[in-house]
């Protein structure tokens, strides 16, 4: 996989459990429905993929079923964990497993100093051989990178792309965002958009690749929002995303997470609730709520 | 353990690593000299004690020696971790050690919601056998507990205390938080304050336990802080603390655990930096004024 294939769209599909054991038959079957779509990578293990969550030996088998059942795709594997030995030992185990690319965020309990996060980046891509996305997510990771750390660590080897999680929401700012990164770091790696409801806007705005939730369950769903992205007609790619924007209120409201959880365990995908506990998918009025989302976008046609 | 011995001084060691492997010689040794202090309780396996980053039988192991070397001491043991299920084992590693009560943050990756963080106490209590403290500390946790949560959780058995993220610097806005949140939770349930710097202002305010990390390290000096304090003599705790303040500059300046770890692999009692990566203690200049500090301050005498 080369630097250059770190584009179009990455789709990120739950790691589903059921009775808090890893179930391993509805996984394949929502990596095999990602292999036959139009997605351009899958990545396994993400935040989508509840990574943290989950033992080593947990994360190295759901590593081998996504490259099993991925078919040609390639698949990154999210390596992020809070002892750096962790993470060197997630990162061989993926590799072992077949990915194609790591995606490694800052994962902190101890709030950590900028020095500590660069040598963790500068300790894991000294012994990969293959490529790796950083991954920026302060809501989840509780750590933000600046502009100068990533221009530190996008310097390092194998470096492959920077998952940014989010742009402004005014258009030239968003643009003038992504050129001011752009301007930092080598050519040969991509600027990622995540945070669904922002993801027409950092295309847009000149992002190479957008890390999907959408993607990771309803392709078709995303790939109606990043294939006019990809021919550069932005103003289909935003009214695609403003058609999913009912979608878009559920997941600023309850977390991205909970939404897909709770609309892949009511389509039969998973377990009724296929999440870690003490995190819950969508109960009640807000499972019907997604769920009659889900049927006025069309998304249950997707099956 | 009785409630109503959450009061005092908690004293809070790290669990020090040397390449990455617990060093079992040195924990027992800062173990030992809690033992040999005049504070009330030890708690092993907190946010100094980097559990978050050991693993399952790594903490185990930690819980057993803290128990066999600290005495009388009673031992509470920190059991938080990500996903539920792991709480609840360690919980039960915790009480099969001997731990004499548990320490339970909200550890989020994606952000909890109320509802998660409740039946996740709710869970874990109705099993245990040991008293439970709340550990509230937003700035590793990434979750922060409202006085109506924490009005239902310490509603529930087993909980003994609560461990509060600080108070208000004003004296009187100090008095009234506490007085707010006693007025919630059953008498039997104290309330304690941690972050060192503000200590003295939680006990002249009516917190009756301070979990603290610098009696983890140096209990003297802690004791000539909670002494008076328990004695109701504010003025002298806050003297104690003032004369403490270039202790407290370099907590706010580096986190409190990057100074203890320093200090710890400076005197002796661990290897040169204990800590687990990407964690590093002070080093160059900051490591320098650390061991001064240190010295004019006679901490290095207590040895």
């Amino acid at each position: 996989m080369t630097s250059e294939a770190f584009t179009g769209v990455s789709a990120f599909p739950l790691t589903p459990l059921r009775d808090d054991v890893l179930d391993y038959a509805a996984y394949a079957g929502l990596v095999e429905r990602l292999a036959r779509s139009e997605v351009d990578t899958i990545t396994a293990l993400g935040s989508t993929g509840c990574s943290p969550y989950l033992s080593r030996s947990e994360r190295a088998e759901a590593a081998r079923i996504a490259v099993e059942r991925a078919g040609e795709k390639p698949v990154l594997v999210g390596i992020g964990a809070l002892r750096a030995s962790e993470v060197r030992a997630l990162a061989a185990d993926a590799q072992e497993a077949g990915a194609a690319g790591l995606l490694l965020p800052a994962l902190s309990y101890q709030p950590l100093t900028h020095d500590e996060v660069f040598a963790l980046f500068e300790a894991v891509t000294a012994e990969v051989s293959v490529p790796v996305v950083v991954y920026d997510n302060p809501t989840t990771t509780g750590f933000a990178f600046t502009d100068d750390l990533l221009e530190r660590v996008a310097a390092l080897p194998h470096i492959a792309s920077i998952k940014i999680p989010g742009v402004p929401a005014e258009p030239l700012a968003a643009r003038e965002r992504v050129r001011a990164l752009r301007g930092r770091i080598p050519e040969s790696v991509s600027v990622g958009i995540s945070v669904d409801p922002l993801a027409a806007a950092g295309l847009a705005a000149g992002c190479a690749v957008w890390y999907s939730v959408v993607g990771g369950f309803f392709p078709q769903a995303a790939m109606a929002m990043a294939e006019p992205a990809r021919r550069g007609d932005h103003a289909a790619a935003a009214a695609a995303s403003e058609r999913l924007e009912p979608l878009w209120q559920l997941f600023r409201a309850h977390g991205s997470l909970r939404v897909v959880a709770a609309l892949a365990g009511h389509l039969g995908l998973t377990a009724d609730d296929p999440l870690p506990r003490p995190l819950r998918a969508l109960e009640g009025d807000a499972r019907r709520r997604a769920v009659e989302v889900a049927h006025e976008l069309g998304l249950d046609e997707e099956l």
